[in-house]
């Protein structure tokens, strides 16, 4: 195999402290409600339970085929935390867990409560829709992430045997499975599993899975299972390769392209990596939300067709939001180019951000851009488990690269030693940012600094001087030798903005969305109790911003001069040879992630204009 | 039972004549290929063998439970026909077709071929859904046209003999069920038979029929038949006086509020004729399209929340615009306000006629009033089979009342003889009409002439001198002394306009739709080929009309300067921070009921104001 053609290496998560006041009040929520929240909701529900392996039919509490990947998830997440937030409680509870999943693993290492006590006899017989591989990924994804947070062997070791039998049960070689799971997962764990351990053959596994899928004669036609999507709702209607519009299902598609990413990056396989960007192409360019949300129809869970961005029925689930998060990041390391930051950032400030609510314990697994009323968080749905330290730097032996805004630290190896980067700011509240470096001794490297794609003026300094650098795709480049305690001062002029739909989205057409810095902003009736679709802004009229410290944990809101039909005087006239009155009302929008945390009533992220 | 409270009768369609240049080629049309390809389709689907009742299982062509009622349509149809223009061939194939029907008849006679080789087991146990009411509905309505145009009882005594043993099956006597059909449509169909026979017992089984339906304990759950709509579907949710708001299926629903007013009108029921009215304002105020087409959802084929009106997937079946029609018409009678013959003219001339191609033989079963170019009109749906010719005027003994304008004569009983008014017009696309009165000796009587909803402006004449006349519920009334041969010329102001919709048809707001005379107009892609969603109107331009004699069989289009939002520029952008460029166009819009009869595309009836 080549050398990798990562221009990055991320920044490990343990390299990276985040004392932000955006992002640390959420991070704690997440870490002190939404983890023992989800764990308490893994009990309740049996999946925990699952692995004792004594359910019998007719019991209640049957294990269902992808209950596995809710408790990898949640061990994947509590291990994140213990990265950088030791908690021997926690740690003590996940451990526990450990134990009663390992005491499922078979004599043969399969280890899947469902198709253990449930549905035995199809074991790997239904690929297309059993996700038996996709838990594995799963699993093997908390293992690693659990390995690397406590160097604990304990989930890894049980997750090597288990992948080591499936190696034994799929390949090219005689008397093998040429199948993949229809809902891809696998492909990227195996990366990470390949790292952890360093063992090729994790690698060559998961490309086997990448190569083979959508490859004629079509596994998932000789297996006959039942056909529920289309193969283009498992993205296995063509060879990778040989793909160029992202389709089906948005969660596997994302899943997918993370994992072509990484193997490009592993393998230096040009035609992946090709085919990675023409897909991220027609996704942002195509088929995405203004708030990074992606899946236009709940009833595929993703795409449909080009510009097709409804506004009420967007599904734009919060696990495929993520799952942007993850490809970007990936491309980014690939190739240092701020269009994958920019969308990592529009997606983590807008369509994941918006999936939980603000006391971490209720959720959206829809979300999306319109609402008359009718949307709830609920209760339990996913576990938001970003491991959001890991996004803001990258480094490589000549470059330290600052993706993302965030007050906090990041430990970088570059030109030659450790280089601290210091963030101060009040992102994304404010485009000023400080950045003091922390290094034993004078050195010759980069320094890459993101211009956010909605920024259009910059102004930097460097130990308080003015400085005009360079732009290479969307970073500002500063080479020079850097002395420690060196502060650079970057201010990205911040101001709300109108923002516009490409022509060809038919339910954006006319409309105008309001954005400020990162963040798109919505109108809510908890604001404005009026009927929203009637609220018009005139094209002219100044957006003011002030920053409003009570409300929804203290948000920059922005105001705005409107008007408003008026229902009035049209009796009982449903049309009219006149159009309607307005009147004048003052609107105030807030940020799109927080909506949904008052009363519920209206929403929507698109107004008319006039 | 009370004296009809009806302020006017309609005029029978065999003292009407339509020789105008907009109808009659439809109505010939209509005659000369709608009837006999849809006779052919009869045929061809096994519908008319199917009265042979030879079928066993396994066979093809499986009789359904309501292939009754697309023959019964069928020879309404044809005896419409028959009646203003007498046809031998076709009188013989109604016969023939009689005959086979006739032949199908049990010795207690049932009739229904579904029900008698199929399912027997079924009859009459699944009121709900089994449309055998409805079925046997439609067969009174053929046996009354029949009769009405031929003077033949054939049909009618089969009829007459099905109704009396559906009379010993139904109704409160003990012994009975107390049931009524799931779908409306016998009720008004015995009104008709009642006036065909005279016979009373048929005016109060459909009194039974309306009394029963929503009454508790509701039959429908003590039948325990499916529930595939809840009970609003059916209208059977409240007994119908306490009926407030149109629901459930929309063709359902018109053929029951048709019989309601009916009802109201033959028995002087003031509660009937409130819960009429009621409903009435309610459809036409919240739940109606531009097009006079109703049903917004073809989940349930009809209604869903007041303002719901999506202009891509509106279902506004065809049918349920010609039951809106019926309905108008009934109400018409009741009480003579313009506001239900401007509705019924808003539907014949829109939402009903764009059901039918040009040539008469392909049809829209649903009317969307804005299609992405995927919408075809198939070969066989429904029948069209409105008798237009009762539409165009009333009377009674002091009042000759023009609802419509089309060109023909129309004899009435009025001031004690008959009074022939002779119309002579180009509606819909000139608002002048002339009217000659033929009588055979001077008498005083009111002429009331409708002013339609869309003018603004009119002129009046009598014998040549201009006349301002009092406008009572929106018809122009001239009482006076009428001699043979006075005129009456009435020019109703006609331009093309701008239309707006109530601002909380949130599908709606900020659009424009354009309506000159009774017709709405539509973008079609034929006419410019361009994407339509990005064609925006600017609200001061002018709209000018002008006649396009070769277009689609001759018609008035609009034309106007708009604008085109330009998809050049924007890149790979989907969204940017400065709105679309546009450049000028013209746009040439045609009547809504024309399209789709050229090469397939985008339609759109609303479109974007600037």
């Amino acid at each position: 195999m080549q050398k990798s053609q990562r221009q990055l290496q991320p920044v490990p998560l343990t390299n990276v402290t985040i004392d932000d006041n955006f992002w640390s009040p959420r991070l704690r929520v997440n870490r002190e409600r939404s983890i023992p929240h989800i764990y308490n909701k893994l009990k309740e529900t049996g999946r925990l339970a699952a692995y004792k392996l004594d359910w019998k039919p007719g019991m209640e509490h049957m294990p269902h085929q992808f209950w596995d990947s809710d408790v990898a998830k949640w061990i994947e997440a509590a291990s994140y935390s213990l990265a950088t937030h030791p908690d021997p409680m926690l740690e003590a509870m996940v451990d526990e867990v450990i134990v009663l999943l390992a005491s499922a693993q078979q004599a043969d290492s399969y280890l899947n409560p469902h198709f253990t006590v449930v549905e035995p006899q199809r074991r790997w017989k239904d690929l297309r829709n059993g996700h038996e591989l996709y838990c594995a990924g799963h699993l093997i994804e908390a293992a690693v992430a659990h390995f690397q947070a406590t160097g604990k062997r304990t989930l890894l070791d049980v997750v090597c045997r288990y992948v080591d039998h499936i190696e034994g049960v799929f390949g090219t070689e005689p008397g093998k499975k040429r199948g993949y799971c229809g809902h891809e997962e696998i492909e990227l764990a195996l990366v990470k599993l390949y790292h952890a351990t360093g063992d090729q053959r994790y690698l060559q596994l998961s490309r086997y899975f990448i190569d083979e899928r959508g490859r004629e004669p079509h596994y998932f036609d000789q297996e006959g299972s039942a056909v529920i999507g289309g193969k283009e709702y498992h993205q296995a209607h063509l060879p990778v390769r040989e793909q160029s519009e992202v389709v089906g299902h948005a969660v596997r598609a994302m899943y997918l392209y993370s994992a072509m990413a990484d193997l490009a990056a592993e393998t230096g396989d040009e035609t992946l990596f090709e085919a990675c960007k023409r897909l991220w192409q027609h996704l942002c360019s195509k088929r995405m939300f203004i708030t990074g949300g992606i899946g236009s129809s709940m009833y595929n869970e993703g795409f449909t067709a080009d510009y097709d961005l409804p506004n009420n029925t967007a599904y734009a689930e919060t696990c495929a939001a993520i799952g942007l998060v993850l490809w970007s990041h990936r491309m980014l390391q690939l190739e240092c180019d701020a269009c994958y930051a920019d969308v990592m950032e529009r997606v983590l400030y807008n369509g994941v951000l918006s999936g939980v609510s603000q006391d971490g314990t209720t959720f959206f697994y829809e979300n999306p851009l319109a609402s008359a009323g009718n949307m709830r968080r609920e209760e339990w749905f996913s576990c938001a488990c970003c491991p959001l330290g890991q996004y803001i730097y990258s480094q490589n032996d000549t470059e330290a690269v600052v993706h993302l805004y965030i007050q906090g630290t990041g430990r970088l190896q570059t030109g030659g030693q450790q280089v601290t980067l210091r963030q101060e700011t009040d992102y994304p509240w404010s485009g000023k940012n400080t950045i003091i470096l922390e290094l034993e001794h004078p050195a010759n490297f980069t320094v890459k600094l993101r211009k956010p794609g909605w920024c259009s003026k910059v102004a930097l300094q460097v130990n308080d001087k003015r400085l005009v650098v360079a732009e290479q795709k969307g970073y500002l480049t500063i080479e020079r030798e850097w002395h420690d305690g060196d502060k650079i001062e970057l201010n990205l002029s911040m101001h709300a903005q109108r923002i516009y739909a490409h022509p060809d989205i038919t339910q954006d057409i006319g409309l105008v969305a309001l954005q400020r810095g990162p963040l798109i902003y919505c109108l809510e009736t908890a604001d404005a109790p009026v009927p929203l679709h009637r609220v018009f802004l005139p094209k002219e009229v100044a957006l003011l911003a002030h920053h409003e410290k009570k409300l929804l944990g203290g948000i920059m809101v922005l105001t705005a001069s409107a008007l408003l039909a008026d229902a009035e005087g049209w009796g009982d006239m449903l049309y009219r040879p006149f159009d309607a009155t307005v009147k004048p009302m003052k609107v105030r929008a807030i940020p799109y992630y927080a909506w949904c945390n008052r009363h519920p009533g209206e929403m929507c992220v698109w107004l008319h204009q006039t």
